[in-house]
């Protein structure tokens, strides 16, 4: 029987800032001057706050989930590539020749890709999860994305395949987008959820010249201004979303829910963190920004949930990529917790306060 | 037959700039937008640079190597750290308790470490290299921290092992340290090197008092004061330097030698590689700085190497671990470039110009 998302939602838990404290403490009896391992103390303090354990579980094995969708609004277009290399690259994806692949390889990472949306035909032969939601969003510039019974089912998607990773085994969370068109529902679900203007939020994504920025930036704004003044996460996403954005919120919602800790990548998945903490806020304390995106609605969006990534490498590709790249990041974090000796067992003095 | 710093010195050749071009190339026929990569493209362009080939090898085996030497200034009161902690953390490297031998297991990196000058006595069962130069340095805030004789030899100490670390298969270098007060003796290279103001570059170190750093920073001016004005940089390294210092500069010289990248770690590697550049100007190219250590004088350093950090968390524990946790970026970089499927192979269409 699976459970719904709202099933779900409802068995995320806050974290417990207890934990933090309690990582500390042990921080403090580690081999290492206090404090010498920085940012990786505070990830490792909050692995520990998400698992309910000091010293944290391994944060491995890792499952890559990559939501594939099609976006209406590239009828409008807001981008130079067509909806057509959605599919194409999930066949990339299917036989490993993605860039997610290559990263997936190096950490040892299950990878799989799901059909939330894709708008063309699959072939049959694909090793592919198949839960195709619809055809693509219709056109966000228009009229809504999508339906309640789409969104629902969307989220539903993700809040399953994160339920599944984490039954067989992973206890580290990735999700990654592809969806040809993602960047400009990703950016009007950024301005909608911040107040942030779509002069500010909206980007180039995988490359666009002046002119189609400019467009994009007036779809964005037409598109919201559909949206009535107080408008709830449920109907800013069915107005503006994207399919795939809504799974990956649902994965998010999924991994919370069982006390597995998810890597947000770039632009799209922040977008999906905001729809994900706007329906369960208790979601945030699970979620790890990995890669701050190029794309200027990631730090909006990033900042809006209080985050701060691990990388800033100017990529901008999606995919879960700047995701995986953090994850021995917070790989290590685990690790020194568990692994490193403490002063008394190894013999080393402490240092002379005198 | 061990060949000498000099020997090494002669062997390297500054990396050519065509290969970058070569590598846009071939980045701009892989399955993502052009530029998508971000800082993993330029660095794939080093690596191809490094090797003279595109794709780039495997940036693996991974060899890290910590080079442990004591220093005579701590007899100023610089540090609230026994030097006797130096061979302790020793010993704690051997038998795998510390944060390096943590993340060294999980990039499957081989990992040594060497005794250069260690002050105190340490157990013959260590399963430690022994190199002893010196029972540490002289007190470099009254008289030259080491004699000519002792400076080639911690130089030649670290080409040898950089050659045994690629002779043994190594394809990534990573040299650490350990040794109480080297965050002072690398202050004031940093100082001697690039010009910079005591005041400016000194830092907390391992953690130290307002007024610790301020005996601290008039401990680095006195030394400095003994350098005539242009004073080259063996003359520099003998008078203010560490042995360790300098054994991790022979180790940069001898995997620039050999065309294996060497990863940068902390303040005092940065401080090596100054060093490291300053005798042999085409080590530059074979340099990738993996994290920018919170100690001021790593920014100092590594803006005069003209290098970018790939990590910036707050770490500032040395022993190689900022180095460590960019690994897996370095070996990102070259995966993708050697892995990806092309446009053309993998029938994705590329986006449309018109």
């Amino acid at each position: 029987m699976t459970k719904s998302f709202e099933d779900v939602s409802a068995e995320v838990t806050a974290t417990d800032s207890q934990w933090i404290e309690r990582a500390r403490e042990h921080h403090a009896r580690l081999t290492k001057p206090a404090g010498s391992l920085g940012r990786l103390e505070e990830l490792g303090a909050q692995l520990c706050a998400i698992a309910e354990s000091c010293p944290p579980p391994p944060a491995r094995p890792v499952a890559i989930v990559v939501f594939a969708g099609d976006h209406g609004v590239v009828a409008e277009g807001v981008t130079p590539w067509p909806s057509e290399v959605t599919a194409q690259m999930v066949a990339n994806f299917a036989t490993g020749g993605a860039a997610i692949n290559v990263l997936a390889r190096a950490l040892g990472a299950t990878m799989s890709v799901v059909d939330v949306a894709v708008s063309s035909e699959l072939p049959a032969e694909l090793a592919i999860r198949r839960f195709r939601v619809a055809n693509g969003t219709r056109n966000l510039a228009r009229e809504a994305a999508m339906s309640e019974a789409e969104l629902t089912a969307a989220l539903d998607v993700g809040v399953r395949l994160a339920g599944e990773a984490v039954d067989d085994g992973a206890r580290l969370l990735v999700p990654g987008d592809m969806g040809i068109g993602n960047t400009t529902a990703s950016a009007a679900l950024i301005c909608a959820v911040t107040g942030a203007a779509p002069a500010e939020v909206t980007g180039r994504g995988t490359g666009i010249d002046d002119a189609t920025l400019a467009l994009k930036t007036a779809v964005i704004e037409s598109a919201l201004s559909r949206l009535a003044a107080g408008a709830g996460a449920r109907e800013i996403v069915r107005q503006v979303g994207g399919l795939e954005i809504a799974a990956i919120a649902g994965f998010m919602v999924g991994g919370a829910a069982r006390r597995v800790p998810v890597v947000v990548d770039g632009v799209i998945s922040v977008a999906a963190a905001l729809v994900a903490t706007a329906l369960v806020p208790e979601v945030t304390g699970y979620l790890i920004a990995g890669h701050r995106s190029s794309e200027p609605g990631a730090r909006y969006g990033l900042e809006y949930l209080g985050l701060r990534a691990l990388l800033e490498l100017d990529l901008r590709l999606g995919e879960g990529s700047g995701a995986a790249l953090a994850v021995p990041l917070v790989q290590a974090a685990a690790d020194v917790m568990a692994e490193m000796a403490t002063f008394d067992a190894a013999g080393v003095s402490a240092r002379d306060e005198s």
